[in-house]
């Protein structure tokens, strides 16, 4: 069975300047790679006629399948759709389903109407027109030489709505494809060249259809088995006898068995134990929070969270004493100390998470120079402490310190 | 004066799946355009030497700068290095300075040494090595039949590290570049079609060397006028005016006139009026508090937050009445009422922001379906609240919320 491939193309201006970044690419390869169809490669071009048509071109050249987005927008830097006509030797024709769609959005809205919406319903005529349903921009389908194309909006929710309504059904039915499976184990606390050295015998053992990818992601390391083959089901059950090959070798270090956020991670066995979370945040700013509540179903284990970034606020919500912010600064063991047992209490909660550091890009001083966060995390019965000197931008401290936090208090409550 | 023109090339079969979004090739887009140097492509391939052979002599082809980044760190599945040696028809070689600086490295951390280290070593012979900082793996530069090439590791602060301080300033002095300079101006409240509308004449006179692009930025709207010119100080002068021109026709409906974030804006303006702020956020999780604290030197006016997913905590933190919550629901005007009284009365501040809402993709009923959110927003003197619908899924719905609700404030501190 041939390989099925896909190219994507994302056309706009503000992705080569570096104003906008690319979220759609990863959402398609993902769907894409789940029912076994292979990305080959990933271009990302300006709104430019002769890019357009080189670059669809090229792509044609070397995958089965070509997708397009962006470019799609009802405002005048949008060359797309006359470079499609040109390509497929076509021209832009009314279409009367699409019209009378965006006639009933703006309806609906109250808006009037103008030219470009209308416009709108322009399609070149050798496409098939895919409704989108979150926007007035259809999705259009090609065929041309035996290759696909396919172009959608740019705009996320748009471009995943025309994908899981129309494309993905439509390429599952045109090809038969192979099995493409990915398993993945997360490890914390292990340097990338350490687990490949323990992992080396291991390594060389896999077959050639199975490869392993090391993925290093904030402070853990995303160990990646994929698996290619012609039956899903044998292709799966190899998969899984090297996945806990390997599991078993890294048990130490384990802190998922599949590729989900450490929120996720932390929230399973919360739920599972039947316990609750807060945080009590200085530093990281909500970011932990953030985390803990981006899974759905959160509010199971999740009560609240207070962010004191200002002394009072750690007196007044938490009772961090003033002598200790005083004696030791806010930036102390004794501080975070003091913020988990506020936490437990004000929070009503089972276990807490407690941060203070100094994120940068200034606030450092000699003795705690930027970069420096003091993390507690624990129960009424039992706590770790931890301090960590960071090396990276405000953004990246931020994040780094959310991950040791949640991680650390993974490993407590597993003890 | 020609263009100067880059191609961004990004080795690793994580993009191609889907497990990892490209932040790297945005941050580069910028700093190159910052000095006049324009992508013409950015392509992401996996780890397979052929297709890295093709792709780097199809970018040399048509861009004079290819930047390559990852495949270079210690594990098995980097290829690149061989692969470069091949293109280059050079071979690896022990590099003195970089073995030092590994065993440096090592010996600091109190680590072991592994061969796989001593590897990162080992360089193309043809290459200009650039020392990485921040890492084991070292950045390499190359020249070939008038081209320039720059391989470099993955890890996005160690990338930026080599391009900051060897990259940029090399091919700053290597290249005579024309200016291209970009100028943004935030709106919202008007839909793209209608802002359009409302710019046709202004962007009919337009002349050819500046350009204007509609980004829409979850609730936001950018536009982002770009011109090019072989003077910058010129360029610059004539981008401002129409610039100004753009921003008098959009004066009802800014945001701001530079590409910040929301939470930027907000904390300028409460740092110009010398007032505090703070949220009490239920569905958004912290990621309000955490948008106005990734700001550097926001603690001169966020003084904290409670976030509040239980009844019981709105209650206990903000002081909502149990009748509120029984009578109205948590999800409510009234209910967002009193929150926002409780947090200006708790967390002490001049400003708050109040969130309750129904993020999905469970929990929606009838009457309150998924995407149902309400806000409130004021100061002791003043409150807005407002009711959304939002129709995304729970990571979206929750960010545009939090821009909502920051926007809101913005007006309400303004008027």
């Amino acid at each position: 069975m041939a390989k099925v491939t896909t190219s994507i193309i994302t056309i706009g201006d503000e992705l080569l300047i570096g104003q906008t970044i690319d979220t759609n690419s990863a959402w398609m390869a993902q769907q894409l790679n789940a029912m076994g169809i292979w990305v080959h490669r990933r271009v990302a071009i300006g709104d430019r006629k002769e890019d357009i048509l080189e670059t669809m071109a090229k792509e044609a050249a070397v995958s089965d399948i070509v997708l397009i987005t962006g470019g799609l927008g009802p405002t005048a830097d949008d060359i797309t759709k006359p470079t499609l006509c040109e390509y497929f030797q076509t021209k832009l024709v009314q279409h009367e389903p699409t019209l009378q769609w965006v006639l009933h959005i703006f309806e609906s809205r109250g808006l009037p109407l103008l030219q470009r919406n209308i416009d709108q319903a322009m399609v070149p005529e050798a496409c098939t027109v895919i409704r989108n349903e979150r926007g007035t921009a259809p999705g259009m389908w090609f065929e041309k030489d035996g290759k696909i194309y396919v172009s959608m909006p740019g705009v996320p929710h748009e471009m995943k709505g025309i994908m899981e309504s129309y494309v993905l059904p439509q390429l599952a039915a045109h090809f038969n494809t192979p099995a493409v499976l990915h398993h993945t184990l997360i490890t914390s606390g292990m340097g990338e060249s350490f687990v490949a050295e323990r992992l080396t015998a291991f390594e060389a053992g896999l077959p050639p259809h199975i490869r392993l990818a090391y993925l290093p992601s904030y402070s853990l390391l995303k160990l990646r088995l994929t698996a290619f083959g012609a039956d899903k089901v044998t292709t799966a059950a190899e998969l899984t006898i090297y996945f806990n090959e390997m599991k078993l070798l890294l048990e130490d270090i384990t802190v998922a068995d599949q590729d989900i956020a450490i929120g996720e991670v932390l929230g399973r066995i919360l739920l599972e134990k039947g316990k609750t979370v807060g945080t009590a945040e200085s530093c990281t700013g909500g970011q932990i929070a953030a985390w803990i509540t981006a899974v759905p179903g959160s509010s199971a284990y999740y009560k609240g969270s207070t962010i004191t970034y200002s002394n009072e606020m750690k007196m007044k919500l938490l009772g961090v004493k003033q002598e200790t912010l005083q004696t030791y600064g806010a930036v102390s063991e004794e501080t975070v100390k003091e913020m988990l047992a506020g936490a437990l209490n004000t929070l009503e909660v089972d276990y807490a998470i407690a941060v203070s550091g100094i994120m940068g890009p200034d606030g450092g001083t000699n003795e705690k120079p930027v970069g420096t966060v003091w993390m507690a995390v624990g129960s009424r019965d039992a706590m770790v402490t931890v301090k960590h000197h960071l090396r990276y931008d405000r953004e990246r401290n931020i994040q780094m310190t959310a991950v040791y936090a949640m991680n650390e208090l993974r490993k407590l409550i597993l003890q």
